[in-house]
Parts: C-alpha cells; sequence; structure tokens
C-alpha cells in the first residue's frame, strides 16, 4: 500500500469516528423524517418539534432557551422548519407576508442566534429555504419572499460566525412525497425527501459554510 | 433610404414620443436626485417623498393612498427607497430584522399593492434592492435579508400582475457618491448615480418584467 493511500485511509478513518450530537428542529414533517434517518445511522440525533418533549417553538425565544437547556451543547442545528401562506398576488396582505417573515425566516434566524451559544465550536447550522427563491409559482410570492431573504442572509451571516461555526441553507424543489402539491408545479422535478435529506448530510458532515444548496430533480 | 430604415425610423420614432407620468418615490435621495434628472429630461416627473407636498410615507396604505388620490394614475412607478439597520451579526435583534423588513422590503411591495390600481395598462413598477443581496459585507445581514426578500419576490409578483403591468428590480453596488461607506465594501468598485440610473430606465422605458438589474462598476 502505498504512503498516499494511507493517509487517505487514516484521514477517512477520522472523518468516520466523527460521532456528532445533532438537532433536528422540525424533525416530524417529510424532509425532517428523511434527515433524521439519514444523520441518526451515524450520529446521535434529537428530534425536536411542537410536539416532541420537551416542545419547541421557534417564534418563542423562551422556548428555545428551554430546550437547549434542556438538551446542553450540540455539534450541529438543523431546521426542517417553516411556512408561509399561498394565495394570489392580490389577496396577499401585509400580515400574510408578516406571517411567512415570522415563521420562515425569523424562527429560523432566532434559532441560530439562540444556539450559537449552544453549539460547540466547528459545530454547523444548516437552515431550510426552497426552490421559489429561484423559480416562482402562482400564489406563492410570500414564500418566494421569505425563501430569497434566508438565502442572502445564510450568506451574510456565514461570514460573522465565530468559533469555527459555519452555516448552509438547503433549496429543494417540490418533494416527490408532496402529491398534493404537484399540481402548482407544473413541469417541476420532484425529488424524494431521501434524496435531499443528502444536501443536509453535506452540510453536517463536510466542511462548507455560507452555501444554498439548490437541490432538484 | 431603405424600406427597413423607413420602418426602424417609424419605430424609434413611436418609442420617442411615448411621454410617460412618472412617480418616484425617494426622489430626495442619491439614487433618486440621479433617476428623476435622467428620466424627468423626456418625461413628466412626480417625485415624492416625507418631506414633499403632499408627503408620503411607505410604511402607511393611508398615506400612499392620500398620495394617488393626489396625483391621479400614472405610467411608472419608481421606488428608490429602503433603510436597513447595519450592526454586528451578534447585535441584529428580531426588532432590527423587522425595522428592515417594514421598510424596506414592506415599504415597496406596499407601494406596489396599492399602486397596481392607479398604474395604467401597461405600466410599470421599479424597486430597489441593492448588491448585499448577493454579496454580503460585514455588519450588514439585515440589507442582506431585506434584499434578498425583494429579489425573489418581485419576479414571483411579476408573473402574478394583470392590465400588463410590470415590475423589476435595481440592484447597485455601492454608489460613487457615498464615500462615506466605500471602507465598509473593500474592493467593491463603486458606481455613479448617473450610471445607476441607466438601469431604472431601462426598467421604465424598455419590454422587461420580473428582472432583477445587477448593476456594478
Amino acid at each position: 500500500m502505498s504512503s498516499v493511500e494511507t493517509a487517505d485511509t487514516v484521514i477517512l478513518a477520522r472523518v468516520r469516528e466523527n460521532h456528532m450530537k445533532i438537532l433536528i428542529v422540525g424533525s416530524s414533517g417529510t424532509v425532517g423524517k428523511a434527515v433524521t434517518s439519514r444523520l441518526g445511522s451515524d450520529h446521535t440525533v434529537i428530534e425536536a418539534s411542537r410536539s416532541t418533549n420537551p416542545p419547541v417553538d421557534l417564534n418563542s425565544d423562551e422556548s428555545i432557551h428551554e430546550l437547549f437547556q434542556s438538551i446542553g451543547t450540540v455539534d450541529a442545528i438543523v431546521a426542517c422548519t417553516g411556512v408561509a401562506p399561498f394565495k394570489p398576488l392580490r389577496d396577499l396582505a401585509g400580515s400574510d407576508y408578516q406571517d411567512a417573515f415570522n415563521d420562515k425566516v425569523m424562527g429560523q434566524i432566532r434559532l441560530v442566534n439562540i444556539g450559537r451559544d449552544y453549539l460547540n465550536a466547528g459545530g454547523s447550522f444548516t437552515l431550510t429555504t426552497g426552490i421559489l427563491a429561484r423559480e416562482p409559482i402562482l400564489t406563492g410570492a410570500a414564500a418566494s419572499l421569505a425563501n430569497g431573504a434566508l438565502e442572502s442572509w445564510v450568506p451574510a451571516a456565514a461570514t460573522e460566525l465565530d468559533r469555527g461555526h459555519r452555516i448552509n441553507a438547503v433549496s429543494a424543489t417540490v418533494l416527490a412525497e408532496a402529491t398534493g402539491y404537484h399540481a402548482f408545479f407544473p413541469g417541476f422535478v420532484p425529488v424524494a425527501a431521501a434524496y435531499v435529506a443528502a444536501a443536509y448530510a453535506k452540510s453536517v458532515e463536510g466542511t462548507h459554510t455560507g452555501k444554498v444548496y439548490k437541490v432538484e430533480g
């Protein structure tokens, strides 16, 4: 065996030994379940949602603090969360945009801002955006806005995080499993949630920061 | 003269006859002045800001309605407005993101939502975003967020406007005139406001819709 091969083997073994403690918020959704399954095979995954014990509500600083005080520090924080109202442009009121901003945008930013103090050095954040940031659909203007906001915020935040913290976002097209939505995405090739989960693994187990992973079929 | 040249002359004459009534909100700022100067040479420009008569506050539906009731219908609506707080990531509170969202994002969306009813058929909206949507700077995460939100919203809104309405955004780098900010934009080549104003003219006098014009040096 050449010395290069030996070095490669040593490095790969070290990578594989990198067992992490990972918080996945929104673990009960279609993507959340797939990410939990994917990362759970090599790491210790802590699932959190509005219905876990303790529950977490990303709209509440206090709820996020309570979650972390319960689970302690972690090596990676993943958010598979965030909703936005879907309505024709003419019907989207200021309150609809505010709802999208509160839930999808500020919910995830709040998790990062508070989570920084519970994320071990070298740890990562992985947020969830979506294809509507770059390809609109009818009734999706508020979702486009929310996704676009995060996709510009993540690269900005990456430049100012400290302690070796990384941050990326996964921006996937419509899910194969979400058959009820396919009619709203004409010509968009759906992808399986398990395929989308690979992008989360790339963020958590890799070295990137400030990236938006575009997952399309 | 060939028939092609004759046709070209006729078409160009018709384009030049297309005298428009254009509302420019934020006309007192550095970009606003340049856009007013550029479009004012061929069109009737109505300037509006917090200090004009009537004044306009894009954070108020009522104020926008009052402005349009005063000036009537227009052929183009331009917004050169919107501010966001600049602070280190660690110091950006939820209220800072909310301020950026209210002023830069919702202020311009509110102008579009209300302005649709005062914009003549075939008329255009031109909004203002900025380079921080795609290239972050230190302390600029809230501005990146606001610009990114609009840059995904504009193409979405373009697909749902009616009566031939168009909408574009201008996303410029740092202005040559804004010397006080240059140190925050290392290596960004500044551009003169008059150069940026050309992109507004492209949106107002051209045929594009759903575009984000990236203006860089």
